[in-house]
């Protein structure tokens, strides 16, 4: 069978490597290069994947159909560009292409939140593949925005908590394990994150252009996962939600709608969603509690880069992805 | 020196062994005995401490003159009354006396939330101590609830996440380490978890009758500690909210009001709540975010033990407590 | 293409339930049953599988041609007898079959250490699985016993770690997680460790009859793997020993033989052994230091359990295994 | 009560914020300075401690009767001197000065191994604070090598264990969160470590000059803790050997020998050695396995430091250290 050849930009950080190690088990893709500057000329074994690094500016874009740019924020559009420019389509990991990061470029990239957006990814040259909490956020409130149940003007909360691979492969003292480990901590308090324009892009698109987000994020001690607990009023107390969540996602096999609120176990390693809402009790104000779960590295990078260029290829959407 | 008697009952659990920990190191204490029915006979080396458990019937109980009573929910109520008809005077760990329980015989027990509700304990005969939760969480509101900052009909919404030493010492399947690294998921989902009733109960005492509170606790892979991230609409914006917390709890030895967000790391094994509060950004309804930081077997329950003891019997609060 | 239909007895503990993950995704198996008694007739989501256990006693053993019982030992034995009885081949993962046990039958019952004694598989009623240690162990030292490259008389000494789900899925309280993270502890202290028997007698087999084995395993707080470190005392010094592990292993996919001594992370969730070798300096007696490490679930139990299964059925050993 | 002012020099590590923890406890001592170069003019909270770091070459060296020196080794040498230039005595946490380290102003610097060595720092200018695993290591053979019980020409084989603050507050990748949670693996194999020249030469003076040792390291997930597993080879079997030791450490405040064998757990935040016994059952040679625990931050470091500087003040010796 043919392989498409693909490129990895930024192959040495966390989403990279995943990445990396995805391809090297997708099969109908093979990895063209894998470039990280500072482990130039260096082997590394990644999972099945074992790549030699080419510094960025030696990578040989020509030779990919599809480059995934898994670059700093900020550093990426250049190289976005050098690799539209030798005809690859780019699968960019970073958030220089998305809704909210206010570049004028990004209104032509759609955005690659699969499951909502698959229509728009076909004929595009540059996907802008979502942020991690985004991905855990828009997926588990998109039924309530399109279908109209949220109080007017009422604030969606979301409390949500992420791995340390959330933070980058730096090395940077306070995620160090003797740091890390036995504590919990919020960051970004004062609804500031980075991740908040895109979610508020997103969300108004979709019809929530009434509602604020409140946005908290927290460091877990774990490497991996996000758990995003959001609290959404709505118009008026519903028994039995989750039939909601089943028919907007139907047959769609990366979204789970589950019984029971997931926990990060349940979908580690995997390029799900998983989610589940309960009605709150002992409050006047009507209000559903959504859980929802994902891997950061897979569903929330670069499992859905994969997922993203599947479609670009006009591939089985679910080829390669571990579900 | 005189040193008071006292005694634990239902000393194996993690609170129960913290607490007779805490007495060994301090200076006007001295333990008299310490029960736990399955460990009857053995001797356990708790810190600092060495005990030899005694069945619970088998505590003498007129030997003490504080018998601090750390058995489960539902069990405590008997043995509280049987302590007190030897004159021996109680703080009661568990929930059996708290506002909010049902408990007919709570009216006549003062709450020990300390910093609040000092002046009601010298005289009292049982003493409740709060829920770790609560204590986190009714600290850290107790001033906009008294000073009438919370828009009226507003939900007060909390996540919360705690250590698993908060789901005690039980030989689950669930808490096994294999099941707990490197997970993290919520409980209770849906504003059902038993410690809602005591926090509404209280708040509605200091003045927010109006406003629900919508609680959803999550398990972190940690020991020790609990987070509560806390977000109120307020009446209107306040550029620099901390001020209101500085001045209603100034002189409070075991109160940090801090202005970064608080980490576990910065409370674990002291007997103190530490918050701070930011006011939100990029939302119109003016709202504030608090961080509160406990350790819940300290200030969340054995911690805050020793303190309504030593206000019972005169001491210095400060006494023998990790600041 | 047909698939083999096999069964697992004692499918609710650790390994019984990889065994179940694995076998969903081996592309020559399906699975006609999985027992526990516990959670009769419970579903279970274990990986890409989905399961409904059946009491053991209800299991349709003569629906399967292969049988892993995955039963405590000592319970495993009856239960081997009973499935062989309909006619199945049997994957025994417990030690009572296993060299050393005891067990007069068990003289019938090849070892499955499959790279070593992989002729004696093909014919076999009984596979005796072996022990998540002795696999990391006995991988390692073989090439020293057979070559004859031990000083007589000398101590074999071995220090491994293993994580917490090599103790199964029991709720013990001393394997909860606020008693297992943060420690670190020797257990069996003394050589007491029931794998001993068998990496004794293996040993014996393999030319080591004069050589002790001295055996410390310890607990780690992490879920899986197992790290052995093993001196052993040679007959002279060797400068580049690495050589003939790399011959003995020649061609093996499931053996690494690696520059950089190991750690878990190379292995976790994979079917393979790997290992370094470093002579050591500052020291008079020539000794060689090697460092194995396995996935206790995967090549220590279910993963090997499978590759025997493979070798069973005529099948690619390979098949189906997370290389 | 007049209190002895101390200087640290490197106090931004984990070995020295810990010993800022501890003088702010000691109630004998006050901090005169506290210097570390890259957060100079920075506050610290450590504990119950406030500091504000100075540049080391700004550090008032004249104002502390002690100076403690947690510098990085190679550099702690000219420091110590500059010290000792001001009449202050030190107590040296680097490797500098210690046995083996092959520094000729070694000699005159006694080893501060206390229950060792008491008798010779009184009066000394410079004490050589032991690194962690030698305080580990020789506390727990001193009595073998003293006694003269072991066989003759064998190895002491020590496997050992860290947590990741042996390692050093440095920001490498290889300690961040996601890289050493769920991992375990052996370092400076091959008898390579740093350590092993110090151990040699106390060893050696301790009647140890025949015996090899052989010595690897490990590094756990946790963040304190080093947990030491010896095997010694005797001359003849023993039934009951923790008599042995018992009697050499008979009324040492800081030396535990325990029936059963330690954990972590069991030492974390003391400053005390905590070891075991158990002679190895299977075996022909008669050799005894000793587990023995300290934390690396507190007897392994910070601890025994203050425990030096209490003799050389004259002080009592248990003074501020937490048994």
């Amino acid at each position: 069978m043919h392989k498409v050849p693909v490129g990895v930009l930024g192959a040495s950080g966390y989403a990279g490597r995943e990445l990396c190690g995805l391809i090297a088990r997708h099969p109908g893709l093979e990895l063209a290069f894998a470039s990280a500057n500072e482990q130039r000329g260096q082997r590394a074994r990644i999972g099945a994947a074992e790549v030699t690094y080419v510094a960025t500016e030696d990578a040989p874009l020509n030779s990919a159909e599809i480059v995934f740019t898994a670059l700093p924020h900020g550093a990426a559009a250049t190289w976005v560009e050098n690799a539209r420019a030798t005809g690859a389509r780019v699968v960019d990991l970073s958030s220089d292409f998305r809704p909210g990061a206010g570049n004028a470029a990004a209104a032509a990239a759609p955005y690659g939140l699969t499951e909502l957006m698959r229509e728009h990814i076909p004929g595009a040259g540059i996907v802008a593949n979502p942020g991690c909490y985004p991905t855990a956020v828009l997926i588990a409130i998109a039924p309530l925005l399109t279908e109209g149940w949220i109080l007017p003007g009422a604030t969606i909360n979301v409390s949500a908590a992420s791995g340390v691979t959330g933070a980058g492969y730096s090395p940077r003292p306070d995620l160090l394990f003797a740091e890390v480990a036995e504590d919990f901590r919020a960051y970004s308090v004062g609804n500031q994150h980075r991740h908040i324009a895109e979610m508020r892009a997103v969300s108004s698109q979709l019809g929530g252009k009434d509602n604020d987000i409140l946005f908290t994020p927290h460091l877990l001690p774990v490497a991996r996962g996000i758990l995003a607990t959001i609290t959404v009023p709505i118009k008026q107390h519903v028994d039995e939600p989750l039939s909601l969540w089943r028919e907007c996602y139907q047959g769609e096999p990366f979204i789970e709608i589950a019984d029971q609120p997931p926990s990060l176990r349940d979908v580690v390693r995997r390029n799900v969603v998983r989610l589940s809402v309960v009605p709150a009790s002992n409050v006047r104000q009507p209000t559903l509690i959504i859980v929802s779960a994902i891997d950061n590295l897979v569903k929330g990078a670069a499992g859905q880069a994969l997922q993203n260029a599947n479609v670009l290829l006009g591939l089985n959407e679910q080829e390669g992805l571990p579900a």
